[in-house]
């Protein structure tokens, strides 16, 4: 038990290192942009709010989980943008190999277990993939839309590619797919976004 | 529904200040301070790790709640630090205050169940909110043991009050408790921790 318990521990310090993996997107009052824990923080709490807009009865503990430690690799294999074309080319391989390194630092039965969450949210079959993953693309639409474009402007981004990295939305949440695409509309007029 | 979203939306944009909201605690690597976003992902993450260690049966859905949205009413209340005698004089008044505001921005069914959540962390009488509580205060003891006591050292604290606020844990897992107490003997013999 004790040695379960020291490579639990040895993990839960692994895993701080998110808090230093930057993203694209600026907090709320643009001050600096985000990091990885505060985003993953940010999404959990978006699907607890937001689950009675999705169709079907959830396991909401596993989406939880998906949601909160999806991002881990990332410590590794730093943060892709979504809109990198060039970063997207080896990103699996990057991110398997994290994988591989992180979640081995778990007892044997946790390692499998977390390393099917991660894969299961990768491949986004399940519901509880799909809803996780819809609500980890609409946080960065709000967070671009209130800080006026800001990390979509630097980046050049356009309404095509925005809506078409949230096309998962809709399958989940028709209301909230509706709601996200006005936004987007408004960001266009705005001058945010480009067409 | 339109009107719902919108306050739902107008909830995630302000919570986004709970990134703001700095802690006593220090990065594992001791480059800055926690804000209360990383604190909030890290315990959550930490209560999926480390359940098997406690005694009964949890709601973790409850638990990852719980833990996730505890820490919100700090934007307006501010973080009271754990050893701060006079802080802890008017802190319920301060956090209850902010918990009117801030969950008061959500739709009225949900507005009541947030809240009621937060009380239910705060009264710490059900099985998942002392397992959310003992997250809550084993992490800040990992942190301080990493970072050789930073924030222990800053603020002169010594292990019986440490001690002390770690007492849930051994209501929810005497293996964990165990663990944590050893790990501040260490401290203290590492002059990391007053005795």
């Amino acid at each position: 038990m004790t040695e379960k318990i020291r490579q639990q521990i040895e993990f839960i310090r692994e895993i701080d290192k998110l808090k230093h993996v930057l993203r694209r997107s600026y907090l709320m009052n643009q001050e600096r942009r985000e990091n990885d824990a505060e985003h993953s923080w940010h999404i959990a709490v978006m699907a607890l709010l937001l689950k009675e807009h999705s169709h079907e009865d959830l396991d909401m503990t596993k989406v939880l989980h998906l949601l909160l430690i999806h991002d881990l690799v990332e410590i590794d294999a730093g943060d892709t943008f979504a809109y990198d074309v060039k970063g997207y080319e080896d990103k699996w391989e990057r991110e398997l190999a994290a994988a591989k390194r992180i979640y081995g630092l778990l007892p044997a039965e946790q390692k499998e277990e977390w390393m099917n969450l991660w894969l299961e949210f990768e491949e986004g079959l399940t519901k509880e993939a799909q809803y996780a993953a819809a609500m980890d693309r609409l946080q960065p639409v709000l967070h671009n839309f209130y800080t006026e474009g800001k990390a979509w402007r630097a980046n050049q981004v356009s309404a095509v590619s925005v809506r078409k990295r949230l096309a998962v939305l809709k399958e989940v949440s028709p209301a909230l797919d509706t709601y996200a695409n006005e936004l987007i509309d408004e960001a266009v007029e705005k001058g945010y976004l480009l067409p």
